[in-house]
Parts: C-alpha cells; sequence; structure tokens
C-alpha cells in the first residue's frame, strides 16, 4: 500500500517538527517523547485519504491529520494516568518517567496544540471542522468516564459495552475521516457517511482486539494471549460468555472473576474452555461482520466513483484481516 | 456599577444552564460544583464589557465570555491538583472531593466545552477568536509550569517572576478583553491595544495580591495576613527584598526560608520588619502603578470616545483600589 506508506512518512515528519515553545522542557519533552515512542498513525492517514478520496491534496488535510493525532495521544496520556498504566507501547508512561502533574499539563498543553492545528484551517471549513472536533472529543470524555465506571460495576450489559467503545475509541476514527472530507470540500451528506463508516469500522476495529487477545496467533499479534482474561477486563467476549452461560459455567466464570490469587495460566485455560463450549468466537467475530458490514454500507452511500474508495477499502481490509 | 452587576448576572445564569450530557454524572458534577462555588467572573465581565465598549450587544459576547470562564476554571481544577490545594474558594478542591482521576477527567471535558463555546461564535469572527484562545491557553500552561519550576528553584528574578505571572494569570485577562473587542468587529490594533491594556492590568492585579497578603487590610481582605510569607511563596515581595536586602537582612530572611519549624507569628513579624526596613512596600506600590500606567497607555491609544472607556476604567479602579 504506497498511498498508506507516503501518508505515514508525511504525518511522522510533521509531528518531529512540532513547534515547540523554547523553555519549559518539562512541557514539550513528554510530548516529542509520547510521539516518538510510535503509534501506527492510522488516525492521520485516514484523514489524508479522505481527504484524496474527495478530489483534494492530501496535504490540505495535514493539519486536521496532525489535530487528530495529537487529541489521541493527549487522550492517551491521561487515560494512562487514570488507568495507572505503567507502560504504553512497551516504554515507560509519561506519569511513570516524569510524574503525574508533568503528565496532567503536557497533556492539556497537547489537546491545546491539537486545537492550534485546526486553527491553521482555511476560515471557509473551520467551524464545521472545529464542531466536528470539539464534539468527538466531548464523547471520547465521555467513553473514558464510562469505561472507569464499568470497570467497577457489575452487569454491564453489550449494549453497553459497544456504547463504551463507540464513544471512547471509533468516533474518532469516524471524526478522522469526517475531517479530510470536510477540508476537500465534501458534500455534508458524504462527509457524514465517511463518519458512520469510521465509526463502524472503529467498533469492529475494537471487537477485533477483543477477539484477538483470546484467538490470536501471539506470535504476531505481539501480545501474550489471554490478558484480557488474566486481568478480568470487560471485553465483548467476556460479556457474551456471561450473557450466554448457564448454572455451572455461569459459577465457573464468576468463581475465576472473584479469585484474587491464581495461576494465570490455568484461569486462561478454564475461561477459554468455557468460551469455546459457549460458541463465543463464533459470536464475536459475527459482530465484528456486522459492524464492517455497516462500515461498507455507509462507504456504498457516498457519490464518487468506486475506483477513489479502494485505498480505504484497502487499509480497512489490512487492518480487519490481519492474523486470524 | 450597574453594567457590572447586570453583567454578572447574565454570565452566571448562563453558566448555570451549562448543556450537560445525561451521563455520566461523574464528569459534569464536578463542573457544576467548581462553577457553583463562586468566583468574581471579572474575566467574562470584561469579555462583554469589551464587546459594548466598541458598540455590540453584550449577548454577542457571551460564548466568547463563557468559553473564557470555563477555561479559567478548567485551569483551577488541574491546577489544584498538581498544587495539592485542599481548598478553592473555601470548599473542597474536586480533587480531594472526588479524587484525582474525576478531577483529571472533568477538567479535561471543561475545556473542551470551553471550545464548544469558542465554536458559537460566527464564522465570521472565529479564526481570530481561536487563535487568541489557543495562544492564550497554551501561555498559561507554560505559566503554570514556570509556577512549579520556579517553587523548586532558587535564585528566582524579578523578570522571571513578572513573566511567569504574566503568562500563568494576566494573558487570559488580556484575552477576554481582546475576544470581546473582536466579537464586536473592532479593528485589528484596537483589539491588541485591549489585550495590552488587560495584561498590564493582570500584572497589576497579581502584585496587588501580594502586596495585600503583607499590607492589606485583614477583615476587608478575608485572608490571613503574611499566608504567602509563613509559606515562603516567591512573590513580588520576598523577590524584592532578596534582591535589595545585604548582609544581616539577607542572612535573616535566609533563616526564615530554611526553617521547617517555626512560630508563624514571629516568622511574619521577622519578614515583614525586614520588608519594611528595605522599603518594600513603597517598591511593590510602584511597581503596580507602572503597569496600571502601561494599561491606561494602551487604552488611551484605542481611537474610540473617551465616554466608551469609562465601565473599564471604572472596573479597573475598583479591583485596584480595594482595600489600601
Amino acid at each position: 500500500m504506497r498511498e498508506v506508506r507516503s501518508h505515514l512518512d508525511i504525518i511522522n515528519e510533521e509531528l518531529r517538527n512540532l513547534n515547540f515553545p523554547q523553555e519549559p522542557a518539562e512541557l514539550y519533552e513528554p510530548i516529542q517523547y509520547l510521539l516518538a515512542i510510535g503509534g501506527k498513525r492510522i488516525r492521520p492517514a485516514l484523514t489524508l485519504l479522505a481527504a484524496e478520496m474527495f478530489g483534494s491534496d492530501s496535504a490540505k488535510a495535514l493539519p486536521a491529520a496532525v489535530a487528530i493525532e495529537l487529541f489521541h495521544n493527549f487522550s492517551l496520556m491521561h487515560d494512562d494516568i487514570m488507568d495507572k498504566a505503567p507502560l504504553r507501547r512497551g516504554n515507560e508512561t509519561v506519569h511513570e518517567k516524569w510524574g503525574v502533574n508533568t503528565a496532567i499539563l503536557s497533556g492539556d498543553f497537547m489537546l491545546i496544540q491539537a486545537y492550534q492545528y485546526i486553527a491553521q484551517n482555511d476560515a471557509s471549513v473551520l467551524a464545521p471542522l472545529l464542531t466536528i472536533f470539539n464534539d468527538t472529543a466531548a464523547k471520547v470524555c465521555i467513553g473514558q468516564q464510562l469505561d472507569m465506571n464499568y470497570e467497577k460495576s457489575e452487569g454491564v450489559s453489550i449494549a453497553q459495552y459497544i456504547e463504551m467503545i463507540r464513544l471512547k475509541t471509533a468516533v474518532l476514527l469516524g471524526a478522522a475521516l469526517q475531517m479530510g472530507a470536510t477540508v476537500a470540500n465534501a458534500e455534508e451528506k458524504d462527509a457524514q457517511a465517511l463518519y458512520r463508516c469510521g465509526v463502524n469500522l472503529g467498533i469492529a476495529f475494537q471487537l477485533q482486539d477483543d477477539y484477538l487477545d483470546v484467538y490470536g496467533d501471539s506470535d504476531k499479534f505481539g501480545k501474550r494471549v489471554g490478558g484480557d482474561i488474566s486481568e478480568n477486563k470487560k471485553t465483548f467476549l467476556l460479556l457474551k460468555a456471561l450473557e450466554l452461560a448457564n448454572g455451572k459455567d455461569k459459577s465457573e466464570i464468576n468463581h475465576w472473576l472473584n479469585q484474587t490469587e491464581f495461576d494465570s495460566q490455568e484461569k486462561i485455560s478454564a475461561i477459554v474452555a468455557i468460551y469455546n463450549k459457549l460458541g463465543v468466537q463464533a459470536y464475536t467475530k459475527q459482530e465484528m461482520e456486522n459492524y464492517t458490514n455497516m462500515a461498507y454500507r455507509s462507504l456504498s452511500e457516498i457519490n464518487i466513483p468506486n475506483s477513489q474508495k479502494e485505498p480505504l477499502l484497502r487499509i480497512a481490509e489490512s487492518l480487519l484481516l490481519r492474523n486470524k
């Protein structure tokens, strides 16, 4: 995928050359650090691609793309504090390396920088871009709060879980596409269809992450299998199993959820055995497919030649078909 | 001052009716709480007043005014975490009442809400408003970082201190005025002169806060006198005293700065005696006057009838002449 690789280069170069004040270093070093330790840059790549889809030069969409990536990393920096996460992309998190205060203030600064990139856009598209960005940013915060609430709560439904991942992660993919389309002066209804496409793809991606934790190839996937199970993470798979299970299976799941000391491998094997018995794998694949189909349906509603939709389809498929 | 009181009413009504999502309550309750426990609303009042100064209806400037007040309260919510402050306006801080995570995420949400109010402005003024707001927000973060750095550092100069308070608190007053002028389609050079007026007033206000901690009337001022001295706060007065003092006086100041256990009243009396001996009171009044004069000079550069400048002059004087 030539387009994607060159988009990545463009984005990474822009991120390396962010305009920082000379001092205080405490504010910008953590931002440069977090951006430098990687990330797949999928969101900004989608913004550039969406602009090209509607006939615009991708350079025109670069400020919006950078804004999206800065926002994404801001949310990671603050979420990592709240989640007390020690590692991000295999490296120390910012709050571990520099302390919580630095992670709060650097994160704030990063969010404001995102808005500085929004402000670089032409006055003719500024109002819709700012509105999309604001609405999305608010939703991501709500999603994070719901995620924290659900962690502590019993009886989270699948509908609640899907709504949470829609807000916390999927709307940002939708906004990434919609903003690219908006920069390229796409018709509003087309930009909105592209938004829905991105949101549904985002839900499918998150379901796939849940899926791969259990059914992924650990060598290719790069994470140990069953990490979510070991940590009692409320994934689609666990919630589906709790919904389907009766009697002995339900007791066994709850037994493992309530253990404070356990052998990780034993717990993972026991839970996976129940998942397999209940057909959770097939349900999850089906749900992913439902959201993928909805995404493709939204894409099909957009009134441009199919050839212009090809690059997005290829990215979606490359991301959805990995390692299954 | 009829205008100010009615401005306050307008602003407080708008803040009481902020549009919040139905859930999650964890996100918006802290915002409503912080806004409800008071604050003088000086910044948004300045925005409305600046719009009227240039012939606009104050209602037109309400979204910008609310954005400024939300931003101010966002920065208080996050700064209070960083400063480990137990109280704000005499009430528990948000992080004390709900925990650090809530204060981080509610603060983020509040910052995003501020931008949602910016987005309510006419497309014709959106670009300059967003630019002013972004630049100001970035400066406030830089000021907060410098403040934290200077707390731990020896040998902060008066120039550094003034630059820190300029960034941390004064630029927001400048921006409050500039945004009101911008909404009212003032000429850019007039809006910029009003910005400089606000920044210099802001520095004068902060110097006055430093002054009143020592030379204020504690009954009227509502704080115990000498709190800054007791806490070794690097105020203009302390930095000036350190600059002026020699020999025995300097040793005595440093002696008190290094004490970990002390009688508060004894420390305050000793330091105030040195301030008095060195003439720190007069130096501080002079510095306040310099910044006030600079503010008035900027105001005089604005090409509108003096009668239209009167309300701002009256507010400035009412704030500057309190209790001296």
